[in-house]
C-alpha cells in the first residue's frame, strides 16, 4: 500500500465540528461591475450593501450571506469561511490553530455574522470559522423572480496547493474525509488532486496541485444541468462570452455537471450540480489515475492552460498578499507521461 | 375501408398556397392584465401598442406580430390568420370562398400587415389570409433578455367543431394534409380529432369534436421540454397557479411536450415543443383509437372536464358572436364505451 | 403559539444515531413480474437473487441492497429499514423500544446484512435498524449500462398515519427534525402532513394523514427532472401507462421534481429528485396551509383520490397484517373547507 | 454591396424540386465495428443488413434508410443523397447535370430504394437523387426500446470546399436558399461558411472552407439538448471518450445544440437539435463576422485544429478517391486577423 493509499484511508476525529464550507470574501476592484456579474448575470440575492462591500446569498439560503464582494486595489481572496456546529467550537478551533503556531484572531465586524475566528493556516490560507449568522428569508420557490443560473447555494472551495499531500493531511486533521482523488500511477504514487467533505456531498474543499497558496475557485450549486446550459447562453448573449473558461461538461471526479467562469477580476467561480450522497461512514474514496482523460472532464475535453495556471492570491490576516511557490507536480505533464 | 379511412388519405391541391397558421387576434377585457400574462409571465415581445390593442411576437420571429390582443367587452376570437406564399394567392382564395357562398372582405387596417382577405368559413370561423407583413428584428439568441417560457414562435390552431368530419373535409380542400387523427373503433368509425398541416410539422390546424365554432386553443412553440417545466414553476410562484389547466406532459398525438394554460380572459394557450418532421409527400397519417388512454396524454393523465367543455367563442366579420351548436360525438363518452 | 407550532420546533437528541432511511422489503406475489418492473423498466441493479427474494440497489449505491422483493401471498410491507452510525447503536435502540413496551427482536438472516434489530413501533410499523452491510461496487458513471429512470439511490419513506401528531412526536423522539409540514388554518391547527430528516435532505420519513399504519410510498432518487420525464415515456411506451399514478410535477413541499408509480402489486414508489440541503441545525421548518393548492403539487394539479386512499398494509414481527384505523383528518376535506 | 452580399440574397428556382438531404453512404473498414457505434452506442435501427453493407434509420423515420455503411478498404464517402418531390424530377436533374458536363448515371441497385440519379457535381462530390424508397415502420414513441442518443432522423450534410463561394453558387442554382453565413470583415468580404436549406430548417447543406472536395460531416437530429448530454455520458462510460471531438455546446450559427463525434473510421457525425423554422420566403439570411468568437460555438469554445483539418474523402462514380485541393481561406487565420 502506497503512502498515498495509507493517507487517503485515514479518518481523524478532532474535538470540534466544522459543518461545511460556507462563504468566501473576494477583493474586487469595481463593486458595481462585480455586482452586475454576480447579482444580475448569474443571479444571486443582495442581502446587504455598503459603500465598500456587498453581501449576497443564493435563492435557497436563509443565512445572511454566502459571498462577500469587498472593494480593494488588487483582486485577492480576503478569507474563506466555514460554519461550525456551535459557538463553543470556535474556542476549541482557536486553541488548535494556536497549538499549530498559526496566527489566530477573533473577528466580530462582518455584517450579519456573529463572533468568528480567523486564522492563517499552515499552508498560508486565510480561514474563518463562525456559527452565528443572521437568518433572512430563503427564496427557493420564488421562480418568478429568479434570474441567471440561478445560484441556489454555496457548495465548495478548491485550493491551489504546491504540496497537495501536506494540504490533504491538514484538512484530514480538521475532520474532513476523502471522497475522490487523482494520483500518478506506479510505485511512487503522487497526489495531484483530492476532494474532501464534511457535509455529505462530494466535497467542501478540494486540493489541486499548483502554485499556491491561492484559491483555484469557489463553487455555487445550481438546480440541474439545464441551468448550467442556460446561464452560458445568457452570458454569451449578454457580451460575457469571455467569462466562460471551461465547460460546460460532466466531471469525472464528483460526477457533477459544471461550468467554470471568470468574474470581472479574474476570480474563478464554478457552477456545479448533481453530485452524490457520501454521508455513510464507510463511503469508499474513489481513485482516478491522472492518465485517465475522463478524470476532470468525463467527456475528455482538455482544460485550457489558464485553468491550470491562474488562480486568486490570498491575503494574510493583515491584508498582505501571501507569497506563493510553485508545485512539485504538474497534472498536465503527468497526463502526457 | 371506412368512410374515415377514405377521407384521411385524400390529398387536395387547391390553386393557392397557404404556407402556415400565423397569428390569432384575441378580444380581451383588460389589456394591461393580458399584457402582464403574455409579455411578462410567458415572455413575448411587444412590437407595437396602441390604446386598444397590442401586437406581440415570439423571440425567433421577424414578422410584426403573431398575437394580437384587442380590448373588447367580452372575450372572443376576432380572427385567426394564415400566411400565404404570395400576394397573388389572396385573390384566388377570395374567389374560392365567394364560390362557397361565404362572407368575404378585404382588410387593410391591421398594423404592420399589408392587404388581407377575411372570410367567415363554412364552419363559422373568422379566417384571415395575408402575405405582406413588416419585418422587424428576430431575437433568437437574445438569451440575456428572454423571460418566461420564453415563447419562440406561433405554432398552430385548434378548433372546436361540432362536426369534425365536415371540418376535416373543409381544411383538406384548402390543401392541408392529415398527419394524425383519433377515431372510434368498430364499423361506424367516427372522427373525434384530426391534425392537419401545411408547414412540415404535425399541424397548423387541429380539429377537436366539441361545441363550436369555437377556438379550443392556439399554440406557441418553446425551445425544449425544460422550458415548459420552468414556466409552470414561474406561474405557480407568481400567483398564477390557476392558469395551469392541463399538463405538463407528453402528447400521444404529435409526440410533443406540452402544457395548456388559461389566460386572464379564459382563452386557452398551449405551450408546445418537440414534435416531428412531416414534410415528405408520402408521410403516412397515424391513427389513434379513442379508447387508447395515451392518445391525448401519452402518460395516461385524464384531462379535466373543462378542457373538453370550455373554449373561446368566435366573431363574425361584423364583430358579432357566432352561434354555436353541440357536437354529435363526445370523446370522453367514447373512451368509456 | 399553537400546539402544532410548539411540537414542530422541538429538537430531541436520543442516545443513538440513526443515519438515514435505507431500504424497504416488499411482499410481492410474482417475483418475476416485480423484477421486470424494478430492474428492467425502472432500472435498478440486482445484487442477489434467491428462489423467493431479490435484493436490488441503485446505480450510486455501494451497499448490498436498498430494496428487497420477497414472494408472499398478499402484497404487504415486511419492514422498512434504517441505517445507524455504528453497531453499538443497535443495543441502545433495542433498549429504547423495550422501554416503550414494543416487540423487539434481533434479526440476522437478511442476505448481505449484518446483525439487525427489528421492532414494531408504537404506531404499528415494522422498523428495522442495522449498521453492517456488504459492500459491492457502485456504478454511478456506468451510463452505458443504465436503463430506465435510472434509479440512483434510496431516498425516503412516507407513512400513512391515522394520528399524524402522535407519529410526528414519535419520530422526533428518534432524533428526526421537521423540515416542512402541512397544517389546517385557524386556532385548532391540525397537522395533516410532516417531513422529517436525519440525513441533510428534506426527509427520511414523511407522515401523511390517512388510514394506517400503512406505507404510503417509498422513494428513490433520480439524477434530474429529465430522468423523471424519460421514465414516464418508457413506461407508457412499454405498456405500463397504468403504473403512472400522479405527476410528473414539482412538489410544493420539498421543491422536488417527482412522479408516483404503482408497481405490479400496487405498492407505490415515488421517483424523486432535486430537493435541497437542510443540514444546518438552525434550518427553519417551513409551514404550508392545507388550503394552498400548491402544497403537494406546486402547479396545482389535484391528486387522484386513490393517491389519498390506497397504500400498502404492513406486517408485524410474526408476519401478520397489522390492523388499520381511519384518520381523524382528511386533507381533501380540509382543502375544500 | 459586396459580392458576397449580392450572392447571398439571390433566389434561384430550378425546374426540379429537391426536398431535402436524405442519407449518406459511408465506406467503412469493419462493418461490425461501425454497427456497434451507430446502432448500439448512438442508437439507430438496422432495417436491413447484407454481408457487405447495413442500412439504418432513425426512430422517427419511416423510409428504409438514412445511413448506409458499406465495407471497403479505405474510409470514404460513397455518395450523399437527396430526396426529390417526385420521380419525374430525376430526369430533369439528370439533364441539368449533363448540361453542366458532369458525369451522370442512373442507379437502381440500392436496397430499399427505387430508381436514382447519381452525378459527380462540378465541385467533385458524388450526389445521388431519388424519390422512391420502401416504407417501413416509424418508431417515434417506442421509448422503451430506444437506446443511445437516440437518433431520430437525418438532418444535414456539411461539405469541405476549397472555394466556398463557387460551392455556394452551385447549391443556390439547385434551389437551395441561404439561411446563415460567415464572412470576413472589410471591403474584400470572403465567405468562409454558408448554410443553405430546402426543407424549412437552417440547412440541408452547409459549406465550410477547407481542403476538398471532402465531407466535413453529416448530422442526425436528436430530441433535445439533454439527449446530447446523455449520449456523451454513455460514450465516455463505454470506452469511447476519444470519439467526442467537439462540444457539446450551443452553435452560434443555427442556434442548435450539438456535439461532433468521430466514428471508428474517422467519419464525423454531428448530433444536432433545436434549430429554428426558416420556411417563409422572405426569411432573412443572417451574417456572422468570422471574428465573432460565438459564430461556431456560441459559448466561445475554440474548436480543435483537427475539426478544421480532417474530413472524409469522397469517391467518384467509379469508386476512385477524388483528388482534393487546399482552400484559399482559413477561418482560423481570419479569426486571428
Amino acid at each position: 500500500m502506497s503512502r498515498v493509499q495509507e493517507l487517503i484511508g485515514e479518518v481523524k476525529r478532532p474535538p470540534f465540528d466544522i459543518m461545511r464550507a460556507a462563504h468566501v470574501e473576494l477583493v474586487v476592484r469595481d463593486l458595481d461591475a462585480s455586482l452586475h456579474f454576480y447579482d444580475e448575470l448569474l443571479g444571486m440575492i443582495v442581502t446587504e450593501r455598503t459603500a465598500e462591500a456587498a453581501y449576497l446569498r443564493g435563492w435557497e439560503e436563509y443565512l445572511h450571506h454566502s459571498l462577500v464582494l469587498r472593494v480593494g486595489d488588487e483582486p485577492a481572496i480576503d478569507h474563506v469561511s466555514f460554519r461550525v456546529a456551535g459557538d463553543a467550537d470556535l474556542d476549541v478551533i482557536a486553541a488548535d490553530f494556536e497549538r499549530r503556531g498559526c496566527p489566530v484572531r477573533e473577528h466580530t465586524g462582518e455584517p450579519g455574522q456573529g463572533r468568528a475566528i480567523r486564522v492563517q493556516d499552515p499552508l498560508g490560507f486565510p480561514l474563518e470559522f463562525f456559527h452565528d449568522m443572521d437568518r433572512v428569508d430563503s427564496n427557493t420557490q420564488a421562480f418568478h423572480l429568479q434570474r441567471g443560473a440561478p445560484i441556489l447555494r454555496f457548495d465548495h472551495l478548491n485550493f491551489h496547493s504546491p504540496d497537495p499531500e501536506a494540504a490533504f493531511r491538514f484538512w484530514q486533521e480538521l475532520g474532513f474525509r476523502a471522497t475522490e482523488y487523482i494520483s500518478t500511477d506506479g510505485e511512487d504514487e503522487k497526489l495531484t488532486g483530492a476532494w474532501l467533505r464534511r457535509k455529505p456531498t462530494v466535497h467542501d474543499v478540494a486540493l489541486t496541485a499548483g502554485t499556491g497558496p491561492r484559491l483555484h475557485h469557489f463553487a455555487m450549486w445550481l438546480a440541474e444541468p439545464s441551468s448550467v446550459l442556460r446561464v452560458c447562453d445568457q452570458l454569451a448573449a449578454g457580451g460575457w462570452v469571455e467569462a466562460i473558461e471551461r465547460g460546460p461538461g460532466r466531471h469525472g471526479v464528483s460526477n457533477a455537471f459544471f461550468v467554470y467562469l471568470r468574474d470581472p477580476d479574474g476570480h474563478r467561480i464554478e457552477l456545479y450540480t448533481c453530485d452524490y450522497y457520501t454521508g455513510d461512514p464507510d463511503h469508499p474514496p474513489k481513485r482516478w489515475s491522472v492518465t485517465d482523460p475522463r478524470c476532470r472532464s468525463f467527456w475528455g475535453t482538455r482544460a485550457p492552460d489558464r485553468w491550470y495556471e491562474e488562480s486568486s492570491v490570498v491575503l494574510d490576516l493583515d491584508g498582505r498578499v501571501v507569497e506563493t511557490r510553485a508545485a512539485g507536480v504538474d497534472e498536465r505533464t503527468e497526463i502526457m507521461a
